[in-house]
């Protein structure tokens, strides 16, 4: 693992700035951190000090060139190459992960997804063919060093050992349990109850 | 809609917060923010200046009482009392939402379920009946003003067209679309390729 020095919550707002600037530059050339700000709900001296880390800074009364910005962050991110990605689970949430459109955005694409029912084993879905979980030490061979983990509770600490042995280096994990890895694996985990409990504050 | 006084980065966070303090009231009393900063991944000084917000601060030497944190989280997120969500579009994604453990931590009740899928509706998923997206004007009668959309990138914005005008308050959107709502109505939206791009920082 490489040495660190952009703070976590930084790491955090990065790919929101992203994703707003992807979406902004089919439209604009250049942005301010004012309308950044407002065009993503976060404040515009956060934004200023955030691009700051990677050397950004705007033109008086142009703005941010948001190409060179996008250019910028997925450097930052290291999303400037693409990443294969497995999919640990392919019940209701595992298929609608490899459904969702939104993944080749950020370059990124979900080359292997397996499941431990002999029914879904071998059934394809959006292409990808789901492979038995026992096969999962093929990641490393085939460079895949990410991964999503959606299976039941039950299983995703012992998924997660797994895919700590088969080389994964980082895991985004929507089962609602906290996994523990080693530290140098990275674990993201996306509790969909957590993101609804911001919603009542505005209600 | 209420006046609010607290940035949207820090009610970003306070559910962070919160996660993490219902796993720890299972083994634990009273917390130090620097341990609570390693638990969670957010810097200390950060917890510490966002919990200042709503007057909680930690005693020397011995730090937060947990369940009082809790509680002032809580109450500071409108989360004392329960909300019922509707979620809209019952096909894979739905399904899993229907069948996720974790809502009932933060108090949320998925109370309604709609699609447009004859073939869907009456069905019923972990005891919510499927109803038909013509009903969805009942929410306001029904005292539902959270609302789930997980339907297809095409119907993303008509349906949040329809929940606004049934008289939602709040949105989580799931699907990769920014979806636009009047200034009155909270829309948080889950873009899950958005949450893997800020692993590959850190393999």
């Amino acid at each position: 693992m490489k040495y660190h020095r952009i703070p976590d919550e930084t790491v955090r707002r990065l790919p929101v700035y992203l994703r707003g600037l992807l979406f902004l530059s089919d439209h604009k050339q250049n942005i301010s951190s004012r309308n950044l700000a407002d065009f993503i709900s976060v404040n515009d001296s956060q934004i200023r000090k955030d691009f700051s880390y990677f050397g950004a800074f705007g033109t008086p009364g142009v703005g941010y060139d948001i190409r060179k910005l996008i250019r910028q962050i997925k450097k930052m991110l290291n999303l400037s190459v693409s990443h294969k990605a497995a999919l640990v689970g392919a019940g209701n949430l595992g298929s609608a992960i490899l459904a969702y459109p939104g993944f080749r955005m950020y370059g990124f694409d979900i080359a292997a997804a397996f499941d431990n029912d002999p029914k879904k084993i071998g059934r394809e879905i959006n292409n990808v063919r789901i492979e038995d979980i026992s096969s999962l030490r093929t990641l490393e061979r085939r460079k895949i060093s990410l991964a999503i983990i959606a299976v039941p509770r039950d299983a995703a600490q012992q998924t997660a050992d797994a895919l700590v042995k088969a080389g994964v280096k980082g895991i985004l994990n929507f089962s609602p349990l906290r996994i523990t890895a080693p530290k140098k694996v990275k674990v993201i985990t996306i509790d969909i109850a957590m993101e609804l409990a911001r919603l009542p504050y505005y209600i």
